[in-house]
């Protein structure tokens, strides 16, 4: 028995996964076994299937610690010193963490803004485009896991494909992946995270590169560790990881993918996401709580409720008594208006979204606050 | 019950460690629940407990991905760009790690090299410290992990504080922190792994950085992730890793802390660590090996062994012999000899090296070998 008490994560990862996701834990296998080797080669085939592109077009490149570290090693993978110029759409905080990683490589970059509850103004991308050319790289997140405002990636890569056929498009998929179909054919770098809808545990996240372009990028990163280029050539040839990879994280995530494709790909984990969402938006609502993001723009991974406006509310202790009753919900990540998140990702059921809510609801009742709010 | 058959892990880690540590990964938290960040917190004081130093002068922070990140992660953080100048001590695989690091983040670094078989020659070190100076680090590897060679840090860190007192000193002792005593007077960091000596799983690393030298490097990282000195301000001020963390592995940990100290702290695992190389090395000098290590410099984590001279020998088939009885051996990383490695640190018992040197036997006959070699 753990010595701590799970409770249901409604947040954008870690998230609650699969007991038998956890059980294929239970094995230590060495990093150049060839049973692991198997598993992550199984692993990074799956990924490109999950992402229904081809082994001939694309490789997936995982690589050891978080999402962002994924995302910086596309950047300082593709950007030469010096010389690349990165333009980043952002509407939110992930698309600011991108800003700031091309400005601690030192690499030149310029952002297109938009408000925080809305998706990526396409006009102001292609003004941008259209008065300026020579990009090297043009960032878009695909779910801002912020706010849960769904971007749209499509029309940005077509823009790009007017514009400035040369540069690279990198898409912040990690809390959208193999929940919200992409169309990869505009897109050269995705990454997303092995914690997201894929349903595994923290450890790695992944990059699926177009191959050519990766190749062309060899032996200009900066960072030995975040080096992509290399640590898909040392996959290829040697099936090996550059450095120790973690290799449980790795193993449980086979497993993960497996469920996967059980529940029936993206179409399966999508439907029973937006069963969740649907639970949640219309119990949170009838509780009185208002969405940030109006609902033809929010996707079907995580909901900003804006805090009630009653002076009985306050955040931290909401968010304690949740807790109390084994219920974590996430706190909010906008500079533009006081939210609080509700993810509906994971191993998650109808059923949780409804406990969840009969946890806000006595949760309000013994906070004082009105039900519904007034 | 796992797909996949687990083996006996003779490595430098991944390696074996208890049920009781992959176990206590069944439980998902979320990264922002009190749970966890008491879990953190723990792991963060035990790691200086470890490295008997106190908080008032040490932080611990944590790293996700492998050793290799913690180790460019300090180095990128205290090497501002275009300033400093590095000198690494390098006397195997991971000392030129250090210079390729180095060189790929534009730092200007310096080595001095010595015999891969032999711990680092002083009287370099001292002449090279002496002949110049306005060095900002030395960069020395506790046990080289490719040779098991023992280098003496203490006394590297005299002449340091000697000839260069302005310069910090790194320690790399990955396979070493916990089982063999440093003495941390005259070091600035050290940087282990999770997956080493304390025989947690893989999925994070982490530096003992000393606290004014650390806070004087804010601002300087030019990579987000590797930015040690930010890590250690969210850390310290909200309890949070900035990015997410891998959950799991980090509860394993506390479990492994808990038994590290139950087996008697760095004495008592050194203990059983000496045991178990004593088997190998007596077995396999019975059965004809010679180590490429003289005795009075390999110290008791690992053991390289020189190919037998026979033209029935070939590695591979050696390894995956071994493999199919559930033996897992480690390939030589020396350039100056042909090498086999065999590890003796995880949950690994005297049973355990009994056990191998029964299968080295028995496939040394499979394959025609005369036993003892002649």
């Amino acid at each position: 028995m753990s010595a701590y008490k799970e409770k249901k994560l409604f947040t954008p990862g870690p998230l609650c996964v699969s007991e038998e996701v956890k059980r294929a834990m239970l094995v230590d296998l060495g990093s150049r076994d060839k049973q692991f080797m198997q598993c992550v080669e199984e692993v990074r085939c799956g990924l490109l299937k999950v992402a229904e592109v081809s082994p001939e077009d694309y490789t997936c490149v995982p690589l050891q610690g978080s999402g962002t570290y994924c995302i910086e090693a596309v950047i300082q993978t593709i950007s030469p010193a010096g010389k690349g110029k990165v333009l980043v759409l952002a509407n939110g905080a992930y698309g600011r963490r991108m800003v700031s990683i091309c400005e601690r490589a030192g690499v030149s970059v310029r952002k297109v803004e938009g408000p925080e509850h809305l998706p990526i103004p396409l006009n102001r991308v292609e003004d941008t485009l259209q008065s300026e050319g020579g990009w090297s790289l043009v960032c878009v997140v695909h779910c801002e896991t912020s706010t849960g405002v769904i971007n749209p990636v499509q029309e940005v890569t077509k823009l790009v494909q007017r514009y400035c056929p040369d540069s690279a498009v990198l898409v912040d998929a990690m809390s959208s992946f193999g929940a919200v179909p992409v169309d990869m054919s505009g897109v050269d770098y995705l990454v997303s995270s092995a914690n997201k809808c894929l349903e595994g545990v923290p450890g790695f996240s992944f990059a699926i590169c177009r191959l050519t372009h990766l190749l062309s990028c060899r032996g200009q990163c900066r960072v030995l560790s975040l080096d992509l280029a290399e640590q898909h050539v040392s996959l290829q040839t040697t099936g090996q990881f550059r450095f120790t990879p973690p290799t449980h994280s790795i193993i449980a995530f086979n497993t993960a993918l497996a469920l996967f494709w059980k529940e029936g790909g993206v179409q399966g984990r999508a439907a029973r996401y937006k069963k969740n969402k649907e639970i949640i938006v219309s119990g949170m609502e009838k509780l009185g709580y208002r969405r940030l993001v109006p609902p033809e723009h929010d996707g079907h991974i995580i909901t900003a409720f804006l805090y009630p406006q009653h002076r009985a509310f306050n955040f931290t202790t909401f968010y304690e008594k949740l807790s109390e009753r084994g219920q974590v919900i996430y706190p909010g990540k906008v500079t533009e208006a006081l939210c609080f998140r509700v993810g509906n990702i994971g191993h998650l059921f109808p059923d949780d979204m409804h406990a969840l809510l009969r946890d806000v609801e006595s949760v309000m009742r013994e906070m004082g606050l009105p039900v519904p709010l007034q």
